[in-house]
C-alpha cells in the first residue's frame, strides 16, 4: 500500500488555507478592477520556444519540461541516444514546458493578441507558476503570482496609480507598508558619472545587497567585479545618501548634473512623488538608492513593497520595462508592473492576526438530523435559509448528538438547529448558540430573522 | 523571429472570456458553499504512483508526465535507453505528472489529511486539469473541473442536496435543465435477472448509447459482447421503458422482484425521488435507465444534466461511489459527488445569451486627458470615485480625444468625463453617458451621485 503524498515543494490547501488565500485573491482582484484592469488567462503549458532564454541559463534549467506524449523517442537518433548530451535529448523528447512566471506568459500573449485588445492594455492575472528550484521554508515549487501590468503607454501616471494600487490593497488588509521607489536612469546615470556604464549590473546587483551584507562587502564586491577604486570611492556618497525624499533628489541632482540619462530618471521619480502627495495615499513611500531588484529587464522606475510591522522579504514588487514582447516580434512596447506575493501576504496576516473572523466559519447553521420523520419536518425552513443566502447544513445522519455537535464546533458553526418530537409537537424548533450556549425556542418561520440578526 | 503561439488544445482566455468563465466559476462555488462545501486545492503536478493505473491504459497514456529535473539520465542504464522500452524508461526519466481529473487528487487528499479534516467532509474544488487527448472541436487538453463531494457519509440526504445543488445552479444560470438519474444497483438487478451478473460494464456501456446510435445498433453491441439472445430479448422492455417515474419504478419493481440488488436500488432511487419532491425544485427529475455513465466506480445513484433548450452533451454529471480511498490506505469511505462541466456551460449560456450584462464592462468611468494640469484637478475626485467602488480609469495620455473615446469604446466603458480647460475654469466636469450620448455639466462633487443612479 502506497502511502499517500505529493511532490515535493508543492502543497495541498485545505478549507481554511483555501479560504484565507480567496481572501488575498478576492481582495488584490478588486482592486486591480476598480483601477480599470481586466484579468486574463493563460494556459499552464508554454511552448518550450516562449520560454526557454528568457530567464537566464540558471532559469532555464528550472523550468518543468513536459515529455512529449506517445513515441517521445521516435524523433531521437539512435546517436543522439548513446551520447546522452542532455541538451539535445530534451530538445528532442519535451517541446511543452511548465509556466515560470506571469510575465514572458503574457508578453507572448499580448504579441500573439494584438489584434484583439486594445492599447493601453491594461491587464491583471493571478495563476500558479512552477519552478524546479531546491524546495525550502517559504520557497515552494508551485506558487501563485498576482500580477498587473500597463503595455502600450509611456506615461508615468501608470506608476502614479501602481502606487495608489499598493496602497489600497495593504490598506484594506490592515498591514502598514513602505513602498519603496527608485529608478533604473538614476543608476544609470550613477553608473555614467563614476566612469562605469559598462558595469551597470554588476553594480546594482551589489547595491542591492546593501541591507543584507553591509557596506564593506558591497566595496568588495564592487572591487572584485572590476570596478577601480576611484569609482567605488565616488559611490560611496550615493548608496549611503539620507533624509526626506526632497533632501535626497536634490543631492542626486547636484551629482548627476552631468548625466542626461540620469537627470531623466530624477524628473520620473519627481513627477511621480509630487502626483502622490496630491492623493490620499497613507503608506510611505520613500526613495531608495539601494534598491536595484535583480531583474534586468527594468527601465524606468522600480518598486518594492515592505512590511512595517514584521519581518520579512520584499511583498510586492515591479518597475517599468522597455521592449517586453520585442521577442515576440512586437518590438517598441513599453510596459509597467506590479506583482504581489501572496504567499508572504499569507504569513504576513498570519502573523499580524489580520484575517476577518468570517473567514473561520463556512457554514452558518447546522440542522441535527434525528431521523427520516423530523428531517422531512426541517426539509422546508432548511430551503428558506438557503434561499436568504444563510449557508446551511443538513447533518447526513441521525447520529449521536455528540458526533454531530462535534462536527459543527469542528467547522466551526455558529448555530445549531434542533428539531425532535417534542420541538414538532410544539411546531418549533431549538436555535442554538454556539457562540454563547444560548438556546430559544422558537416557531420555524422566525429562524431567519434571528439568524440575520 | 518566432511567431507566437500556444501548446495545441490550450487557449488563452481574454478578458471577456475570463469574466464569463468567473462568473461561471463564482456562481456554482457560491451555491456549494450555501449548502455547506468548503474549498480545497490540490498541486497541480501528482506523483506518478498516485496518477497510474486510477484511469485504465488509455487513461495512463494521456497523462501528462514531467521530465525530472536535473540529470535525468542518471539512474537509465545503458541497456535501458538503448532498448528504448519507452514504459520502462519514464517510469526511470519522470515522477511527476499533471493531475488528470479532481477525483483522485481528491482520494489522495482525504487519505492523507483524514486526521486534519472532520467527516462528514464536504469539499468542492475549482481547477484546472490536463489531458493529452486528441485536441477536437470543444475538448481541451486543459480544462476547468468543478467537483463538489460529501465522503464518509452514506446517507441518501446527500443525494438529495446534490439534485437540490444542480436545480438551484442552472436557476441560477437561468438554464432549464433536464436531471436524469439512475442507479447502479438496478443495473446490476438488471444484468442478475436477465443472468449476465458479469457483464453489467458491457451491458451499461451498450445501454449509455441508446441516444446516440439507436435501439437496433445497441442490440448488435450486446450480442457482439457475448450476450445470449434470450438475455438481449429480456432487456427490451428494460431499456425502453417509457412513463412517469412512478410508473417506471412500479414496472422494475416488477421485473426485478427477484434480484435483492435491484430492489436495493430501487428503494434509493425511490427514497430521493420522494424527498426531491417535497421540495423547491424546479428541474425535471426524470429516471432514466439507459444513463449508466462510463466511468466504472460508481456503485449506487447516479446523475447527468441535460440543457433542455440547446443541442449540447451532459452538462453535469456524478454519482455514488464505495471505497474512493481505499487505494491509498483509507478503505470502506464511502462518498458522492457532482461534476460541473465549465466548459459547456459557458457555450449553452453563450448561445442562449444568459450572460449577465455588467460582465460586458469591466470600467464603469473613463476620465479623459488634457494634459497635466487638467488631470491633477481631476486626481482627486477620481480617489473618490473609487472610494465609493466606481471602477474607474485615467486615460494615461494627452492622447487625440478620438483615440481616447475610441477606448472607452472598445472596453464598453458607461461614463466618460471630460475636463478641460473651460470645465475647469467653471468648477465643473462634463459626464457623458456613452450608452445614451447624453452630456451633463456638473459640479465634480455629484459625479459619484450621478453614476450610482
Amino acid at each position: 500500500m502506497q502511502k499517500p503524498s505529493i511532490p515535493k515543494g508543492t502543497r495541498d490547501f485545505l478549507p481554511q488555507e483555501t479560504a484565507k488565500r480567496n481572501y488575498i485573491f478576492n481582495t488584490i482582484s478588486d482592486v486591480f478592477k476598480l483601477f480599470g484592469f481586466e484579468q486574463i488567462e493563460t494556459p499552464a503549458m508554454e511552448n518550450l520556444s516562449t520560454l526557454l532564454g528568457k530567464y537566464g541559463d540558471e532559469g532555464d534549467k528550472l523550468l518543468f519540461k513536459i515529455l512529449n506524449s506517445g513515441d517521445y523517442l521516435s524523433e531521437v537518433s539512435d546517436e543522439n541516444l548513446h551520447s546522452r548530451n542532455l541538451q539535445r535529448l530534451t530538445g528532442k523528447i519535451s517541446e511543452k514546458g511548465l509556466r515560470y512566471d506571469l510575465t514572458v506568459p503574457f508578453a507572448r500573449f499580448v504579441a500573439q493578441h494584438r489584434n484583439e485588445i486594445s492599447f493601453p492594455f491594461k491587464r491583471y492575472q493571478i495563476q500558479p507558476v512552477w519552478r524546479a528550484d531546491r524546495p525550502q521554508k517559504g520557497r515552494y515549487r508551485e506558487f501563485f503570482q498576482c500580477d498587473a501590468d500597463v503595455v502600450g503607454s509611456d506615461s508615468l501616471l501608470n506608476e502614479v496609480e501602481l502606487v495608489q494600487i499598493i496602497d489600497e490593497v495593504y490598506r484594506r488588509f490592515g498591514i502598514n507598508v513602505c513602498i519603496k521607489i527608485n529608478n533604473r536612469k538614476i543608476l544609470n546615470g550613477i553608473a555614467e558619472v563614476i566612469g562605469e556604464s559598462d558595469k551597470i549590473i554588476d553594480i546594482t546587483v551589489a547595491i542591492d545587497k546593501l541591507d543584507k551584507i553591509g557596506l564593506e562587502k558591497v566595496n568588495e564586491e564592487l572591487a572584485f567585479k572590476g570596478i577601480s577604486r576611484e569609482a567605488v570611492e565616488l559611490l560611496q556618497p550615493i548608496i549611503l545618501l539620507e533624509g526626506a525624499n526632497k533632501e535626497k533628489i536634490a543631492t542626486l541632482r547636484h551629482i548627476l548634473s552631468k548625466s542626461e540619462i540620469g537627470q531623466k530618471g530624477i524628473d520620473e521619480l519627481e513627477f511621480i512623488l509630487n502626483k502622490t502627495e496630491l492623493l490620499p495615499v497613507r503608506s510611505t513611500v520613500e526613495l531608495d538608492l539601494t534598491l536595484a531588484r535583480g531583474l534586468n529587464y527594468y527601465t524606468g522606475a522600480i518598486f518594492e513593497v515592505k512590511a512595517s510591522d514584521v519581518e520579512m522579504g520584499s511583498i510586492s514588487g515591479g518597475g517599468r520595462y522597455d521592449n517586453l514582447t520585442g521577442g515576440f516580434g512586437l518590438p517598441d512596447v513599453s510596459g509597467v508592473g506590479i506583482s504581489f506575493g501572496a504567499d508572504r501576504i499569507f504569513d504576513v496576516l498570519n502573523q499580524l492576526n489580520l484575517y476577518p473572523k468570517e473567514l473561520l466559519s463556512s457554514t452558518m447553521v447546522m440542522v441535527a438530523n434525528f431521523g427520516e420523520k423530523e428531517i422531512e419536518y426541517c426539509l422546508p425552513f432548511v430551503s428558506k435559509l438557503r434561499q436568504s443566502g444563510i449557508s446551511t447544513e443538513l447533518y447526513p445522519e441521525a447520529a449521536k448528538m455528540k458526533k454531530q455537535m462535534a462536527y459543527a464546533d469542528s467547522k466551526k458553526i455558529p448555530f445549531v438547529i434542533i428539531a425532535g418530537e417534542n420541538e414538532m409537537a410544539d411546531h418549533k424548533v431549538t436555535l442554538k448558540n454556539m457562540t454563547t450556549g444560548e438556546q430559544l425556542s422558537i416557531h420555524p418561520e422566525e429562524i431567519v430573522e434571528k439568524i440575520q440578526r
